[in-house]
């Protein structure tokens, strides 16, 4: 009954700034930081590991599709082989940094589009997670609670966490709501804590109002919504009022 | 007198093919990887690691400025901490093939106009000095002979590498000719031979055809000049006829 | 039953060369010029319109994807209004070279994956067509004979031109049997200029062996098979045989 | 003594937003419109030539260094030929969207490092004048006043602007006092609407003082300094209580 909260940032990049790292870091206990590919430049990168460690928050890899100018939010038809190769140079890039702060990487979440194809798409799920083993060092594959991609991480061997959205509305077979559906993204922040309260027991309620069971190590906040910061700080609370203390994943997935 | 023959090599990206690896694989001790800054990407990366643990040759990072366009070829005027951060991401990607092939880093040589900018620029050797540094692991910086690269190298505390080229002329100074002076390149297979072979006891003839000396761990034969294969292979024979074996610099360089 | 002759070029990048622009150009009358996406910079822009000058081709945009790691070759999820913008960037950019050295553009193809996608896409396609459009000049689309983005280029007022292969074997269905298979790709020049002369004629044989009508204005010769130039130049000289003059698409297509 | 104001807009570039680009497209009569190389994607280049349009400002190219990750401030050592050729296509680029909304280009400045370069180093100027004159169209090349720009477009026959900065303090020497010195950047609205005034008139007080002559036909305007929206309305505000009417640079520069 472990429960994990992520989050992605580190996304800034350059002269862009974008956002609210700051204050999600707070409310989390492991960040999946940008590799420079839909986002993070080496000097963010830096930086994003340096701020989450001294937050005591874990550090985990998000690597995405080459693809900038779209903020890796665009599905490529890539292959398996290099879904692989393009995993393993951005978890090397940020390992390099982590190391150098004395941080181990804890995870590994593909971004945006990569991460939702791997819903589905077997080859490259396989194509992650084998560029996730061939990276070592024992990361945790994060990938959508009953996806391929988690499937495909068992079959080569890597610890799995399974993830679930709080802020998003789930269909029936437990699949995400597209965004572009009116109710699919849950903005309230004691909606999203209740929501949370239920994964983290193993319950999810569709939008069709049925409740479903659903097996979760990890919920991930959206820092990028409209009062992300907000929403993550109303999880933590209700959680505590609980008795509910977030864990990073590496201390209890195996 | 110990020698250590190198050469760039992996610069080829995705459909675009350059230099001649396979060839010059055959004939040196050292490879320089490109990383995916100039040239190089992480199929190719992999493909190029894979080739020279193969062939016996050791394998470094041979980071750059980010100019896939001008191939790393032209000064950018990054910070010391950019290129601390460049040269760190840059290893930390090649690092994660190289593990993943059991293969271990080596080296670090800044390919291009940064190896070039880092010749007379304290602050940019001082960036990349510590962006190795920061990498860890004992990897050994490649700098010319008599640069602040060199000097830089040394300040932070890492193991240096002196670099010298065998097919390009030198000034009374120690530096290079540019290539835009004619004469500047040497091509004929012998007369390069002659060079290696004298800079390995310790001393080159200039343009002007004065001999100078000069402290030499490595040198540099250029994969991309005309019959450069060629060249490499007359190197090592003339090498062997004078009972001198190449030795890949992590033998020998303290 | 007149007949263009159309080949890809321009595209190589920086340090990177690529194709056989100077044998192919000879024997084509339409050449289709990356724009910098997925190949060609600014400046082998500028010196592939002044070849194609020189030579009497005439040139067109062959924008792309922007994907210069995989050379535009892998189809990416982009909405109607990306396509748009995309096209109009690439033919722009384009165009001002060929202003600058007095040439007008003749025509627009997409390159690689997103000319493929455009044989079924209809989002996609009426995206490119729109660009195409707001590009003005009377610009030429060029889509697959039977495709998606001929109909879509009819649709938005364009005129357009029905490109076939003369060395792509053909589905029963008038569709490109894809690369992978065998026998896909034809390489003997006469089999190649067969084909071109049934093509002219309005028929194309199927891998199946049946012959199938096909509505044919330009026929692309690629330049990056092996013996391109060979290929290309047996095609001119059966053509000449048959008496059959090649005519850019411009002087006919309406 | 007309006077045109402009600044830097249209910055942003896929997820990430930067500038006040609507705000401050209130009180400039030009805005210099980023090409894709430092910022501004193709989408956001039709947007804001679309929103400039409706407000009656007129628009220019904002060409840049191939250079996202560094937003274009870095200088790096291209050729005369590149700089041409870099400046051409996005040109290029950029007319093809304003043509597409029925807006016609007026003018092209440099951005960031490239500007500054171009202040003292001819051969650049001559690349950038020389790709403004590739484009045609009575294109307005804008630099410094004083520079090597200015002096490089009028030897290339180009009609010149030139600039002032109301915001940024001054040597002596008519030379902009770099960022990083104390003192360079004024944010008061009224001291710059003040120095705004002086410009006009053809003078500028030095850091040190001093009252020098400087001749001006457009002043920039920061889109990104904090409080841009309110300095731009205060000098514009200003402006109109001395009855002074600002007018694009098309209207008057010849």
């Amino acid at each position: 009954m472990m429960i994990d909260l992520n989050s992605d940032i580190g996304e800034s990049y350059g002269a862009y700034s974008i956002g609210a790292d700051e204050e999600i870091l707070r409310w989390v206990t492991s960040a999946n930081v940008a590799c420079g590919w839909h986002g993070g430049d080496p000097s963010v990168m830096r930086r994003t590991i340096q701020r989450a460690k001294e937050l005591g928050v874990r550090v985990g890899a998000h690597p995405s599709y080459p693809d900038l100018l779209g903020f890796g939010r665009r599905v490529m038809e890539i292959t398996r082989q290099e879904a692989r190769d393009y995993i393993l140079y951005q978890i090397g890039a940020l390992r390099a940094f982590a190391h150098a702060l004395g941080v181990t990487l804890q995870h590994v979440k593909p971004h945006g589009a990569m991460y939702n194809a791997a819903v589905k798409d077997r080859e490259l799920s396989l194509g992650i997670a084998e560029g996730v083993a061939d990276a070592g060092g024992d990361l945790i594959l994060v990938g959508l609670s009953g996806s391929e991609l988690v499937r495909a991480g068992r079959d080569v061997g890597l610890h799995v966490a399974r993830e679930a959205f709080g802020d998003r509305a789930y269909n029936e077979d437990g699949s995400l709501v597209p965004r572009r559906i009116p109710g699919s993204l849950i903005t309230d922040p004691d909606a999203v804590a209740d929501r949370v309260l239920a994964l983290r027991r193993g319950a999810v309620k569709t939008i069709t109002g049925k409740e479903i069971p659903i097996e979760v190590d990890t919920i991930c906040l959206h820092g990028d919504t409209p009062g992300a910061g907000a929403i993550a700080r109303r999880v933590w609370e209700r959680l505590e009022e609980a008795e509910i203390t977030p864990r990073a994943m590496g201390e209890f997935v195996r």
